[in-house]
């Protein structure tokens, strides 16, 4: 069989002829060769140099002449056919800098209802169970149940032989005092444990938000919902596709299914695994874990065939998931704690949503009707109020995400979350997160950066540069113009922050995407923008979006500002809320149950919609009319977050 | 240390000075030891001959100065010394007889309810899924589940992640055609399996009845309701101990509580292994057993310490135990079937009682109260109607199970069922189970001996029997009179079937236990016995009860006999119909939470009672006007049960 070298790591496979060079590089280990595309040779990322040997191109590959010369081939569209040497390419800086972990700007102020009781997935209860007695004539189980009846709310109440062995002497030891741990499942309520007296039990839980692009992970000590640390990563499957549907597309075959999951589970024991190193804390202290995320990032963290997701009729194999145990959910965490997950309600509008919609206080009939849009990979709009809701999804990409753009990444610690540009083009102003120099820029800062280059003329509103202008800041990367936010002698590495007109492309796309959706639900239920009273914005952009950027570059409608809140990555918080409260997880199965999906694919008119808002802000300026009334309204700060974002 | 042999088994075993010699057995592995006091020196059941060596005597040690001459010794009260040589006595022949197990007989006509609706702890289903559709856009799992609508009444659903990651293929193989294996836990329903196509998949369940003496099993095919085989045999346990008292005080020590545990643990999952080679089945196949026993019994089966129910204020560990699965209630069965039991009012109105009422009808306020008699090691009594229910118990002793009876057995193959003496006392006519040579009396047949005893002036009212009667059948045995029923030639062992004095007084020690506590219940409530109007029986006396012959000898009050039913096995049928039907089950946790328990044992009455009884029938013959009037209305034959008992 053919042996391949893979350089710089240099090391070595044997496979047979025909398998394809992305294949080898699984087989042989090689961890940096990504396909955004999921290996449909369309996005050219896994472009490999073949340094020696003989190869077979796949039928859909098309490369310049230019790339041909330098001996370029798309790893997945290219075969084996004999000996071969391959040469990996520099993974994008940018990619490099967002893959690694850092901490969270996280609040400590995320809890919703301070005043509702603690009824998380796993509690630690200290009772005083009464000794029986000819008044008190259960039996030892009833009497500790009734002693329980205030945190049980008429859910059956179960538990285990051992628990029942040692019950009779435990509760005579000291006078009743016990300590009880309790864990809630979807059927009910389970006794762990009962020790003799009042002891300190340690529980602590994991809220974990998986996105398409990011993934976040919060630890949380059940007993006070303190936020002990929060971490996020790129999501591990990012190499295997940049979306939902090339994600889909990469799982078709089960032995890749089982790679996607994975590769997820990789990313969330990873956090986990930091969080509690830095705790020094076991892995079995984690007693409950409460997961939003999409439908297909759920089946693919499980394992679940997703192919359906994306297929007519579009119906996934489940939405609202029953609980499982540790060590069936493949997380890091005690074998036997409780993993529970946020109900979603089809195939494109999954847990995250639901969970989003949580912690946002929804306008009642008489208050009018808000739009809550959740912007990450895919944007996911609801509209409605307490008693109404529908909601749709569009595939918006992960630009706000920072994935995708040159100079992107997470909302971390170096991140840019805020600029200004001088008239002049001569001078950027710029926050960066935890000071010092800067090594990306974040979603906020992304908001920013293009309604600042739109305001000083530097871009025009197709989202070109203006060639004509004087400045040494417009420069030529691989041919393309771009925009130097900073020199390389002020940055973390080195290298000058550019933002360049595919970057800015990239961005229009994702904000069109977003408005054409927004617009065309409104109209599917009869109503206009003027109707709207309440704007929710979620994502994870930053501690807090500038709305008037938002609005000139066409993101968010023309409405006044004060109507607008940002909440951050409510996903995140809304599974924060249901590990801890048990009002909160029966809110969620109310929220799934309510919501009417309309489905935007089948409507003709989006593709019109989208191509009308491909445009800084809007080719039918009559939507903007403050932006087009010379945005002189748009003066002022950044309207700072409800909640502080994550 | 000490060297201690037993004979005639020839095994040595090596224990520090002080230890019991039933310690040293038990050690040894000797197993014919048996200690029905439980090891409190009162029973003198465990007589060993010392054959050399010194030996220390106990306190409570205080033998005949004959037992003394044949170097006889407790087992359970003397102490080893030195090296020591014992013989153990040949164990009682009944006992070896009652030991073995054999065949039940039992009737295939058990359902009460064949119109109900098959609703197992463990069923498979025949679907058909309708397929995802514009119209039917619910997810795979939510089609699923509202397929199954019709059997699954509002109980929660549940199933594990590999049944939801095969799930979206197999609803599409075969157009939606699936066969389900469901189980029911006390959390709701579990979805096991689903399999394309429709499959038969054979699910056996298991109903156990545990008593203190007996223990039933049956099998039965789960998917009609068939049994498939039964089995009866004496509960293991009786060798430390003959009633639930004993057996309480023996389980004082941890490993002795684990002991009992095993040992009914082997006399249940011996008669299962019996009944799978029977009919060349798996263990895997068992998916479901429903038990019911009485507290004591369950508490043993599961090892929770059993202390409390005997010690003020009688507080068990649990009434209302949760399902547990296989490997944890350690039955031979698939490990991960359900294993549930019936609720339990109090420590001595267990789960064979509620699950004995549940198979018989109960009149309405307006037909008047009914009682229920359950006849085993301990009587249980229940006054009422289908509206409110008192219940109280006593012990009863195990005398109609013949266990303590010289030539007593279980109702099973070569057993006396009934008999009549001919008025001269020189002839005995009798049936025998299965025909044949008998080898004992079960209790059917011991009612009608004491009531043909009594009516043929063979005893007399205080159970004496007349010296004077000319016949060969009286005899000496041990110092004891005896009347013997068959001579040796005719008995399946070719030994003389004789009932004796003792045996008598035993007996009448029971029925006169049942009788007072009836009368107390009764007079509690302020009823007497006309406002009766419906008397069920339930217990292991045989396929029938002569009810004449147990109203003679006073077990049953002198009431017009159209108003007895006999049950048989009652707690056994309960079990049988609730591992078939939720609608039992639920009925079941009605009965349960609709008694009110009435403590005996703090009624000064009682004793009173229980002495005026101990005569045949009664001392007050009054309460007897029937049997007074010179018992002419007793002609006849026996009173067929209403189900045939087990």
């Amino acid at each position: 069989m053919p042996i391949v070298k893979f350089l710089p790591a240099d090391i070595s496979v044997e496979v047979p002829a025909g398998t394809c060079i992305h294949e080898a590089a699984i087989k042989a280990g090689v961890e940096n060769l990504h396909l955004p595309c999921g290996g449909k040779g369309t996005c050219g990322k896994c472009l490999v140099e073949v340094v020696s040997g003989d190869v077979q191109a796949g039928g859909h590959t098309a490369l310049s002449d230019a790339l041909r010369q330098e001996h370029l081939v798309m790893a997945c569209q290219t075969k084996v056919s004999g000996d071969l040497v391959i040469r990996i390419r520099p993974v994008h800086e940018s990619t490099m800098r967002a893959l690694g972990d850092s901490h969270l700007l996280v609040s400590e102020e995320l809890l919703p209802d301070k005043d509702a009781p603690m009824t998380p997935l796993f509690g630690v209860l200290h009772l005083t169970v009464p000794q029986a007695s000819i008044d008190e004539h259960y039996s030892d189980w009833q009497r500790l149940v009734r002693t329980m009846s205030p945190v049980i709310d008429d859910l059956p109440v179960t538990t285990d032989v051992g628990v029942l062995r040692s019950l009779a002497e435990v509760l005579r030891l000291q006078d009743g005092r016990v300590t009880v741990s309790l864990q809630e499942t979807d059927c009910g309520l389970r006794v762990l444990e009962v020790r003799p007296g009042h002891e300190d039990v340690r529980g602590c839980g994991l809220a974990i938000d998986i996105g398409t692009t990011t993934v976040a992970v919060q630890m949380v000590d059940l007993h006070n919902g303190e936020v002990l640390d929060s971490r996020t990563a790129y999501n591990g499957q990012l190499c295997r596709g940049a979306d939902v549907i090339s994600r889909i597309d990469y799982a078709r075959r089960p032995e890749r299914l089982q790679e996607l999951r994975s590769l997820v589970l990789d990313t969330v024991n990873g956090l986990s695994r930091e969080i509690l190193d830095n705790l020094h804390l076991e892995a079995e202290t984690i007693q409950a874990a409460f997961i939003a995320g999409n439908t297909t990032m759920i089946h693919l963290l499980l394992g679940l065939p997703p192919q359906h997701i994306r297929e007519t009729p579009y119906v996934p194999t489940v939405n609202t998931l029953p609980t499982f145990n540790g060590a069936e959910a493949g997380l890091l965490m005690n074998r036997g704690g409780v993993v529970a997950f946020s109900p979603g309600v089809g195939s494109y509008v999954g847990g995250d949503i639901t969970s989003g919609l949580l912690c946002t206080e929804l306008p009642t009939n008489s208050e009018g009707v808000f739009l809550f849009l959740d912007i990450g990979t895919n944007g996911e709009i609801v509209l409605g109020n307490a008693d109404w809701m529908v909601t749709c999804a569009c595939s918006a990409g992960p630009a706000f995400e920072g994935s995708g753009i040159k100079c992107g990444m997470r909302a971390v610690e170096g991140a840019i979350e805020y600029l200004e540009i001088s008239a002049d083009a001569a001078e950027v102003r710029y926050d960066v997160i935890a000071d010092g120099k800067p090594a990306g820029i974040c979603g906020s800062g992304l908001i920013c950066l293009l309604g600042e280059l739109l305001l000083s003329g530097i871009v025009d509103q197709s989202g070109r540069f203006n060639e004509d202008l004087q400045t040494d800041r417009l420069i030529k990367v691989d041919n393309v113009t771009g925009f130097v936010l900073e020199w390389g002698a002020n940055t973390r590495d080195g290298a000058d922050l550019v933002i360049t007109e595919a970057d800015i492309e990239n961005l229009m796309r994702t904000k069109a995407a977003i408005y054409a959706a927004c617009s065309l639900i409104l109209s599917n239920v009869g109503l206009d923008w003027s109707m709207i009273s309440r704007v929710f914005i979620g994502g994870g952009f930053g501690r807090y979006i500038k709305v008037e950027d938002a609005v000139i570059i066409g993101l968010l409608p023309d409405l006044p500002p004060e109507l607008f809140a940002y909440v951050g990555n409510s996903s995140l918080t809304g599974a924060y809320c249901s590990l801890l409260s048990r009002k909160h997880r029966q809110a969620l199965s109310r929220i799934a149950a309510g919501m009417t999906y309309i489905d935007l694919s089948s409507d003709t008119r989006y593709m019109d919609s989208y191509l009308s808002a491909l445009f800084l802000p809007h080719t039918d300026m009559g939507q903007f009319p403050t932006v087009a009334k010379g945005l002189s309204a748009f003066a002022g700060l950044g309207v700072r977050s409800q909640e502080p974002g994550v």
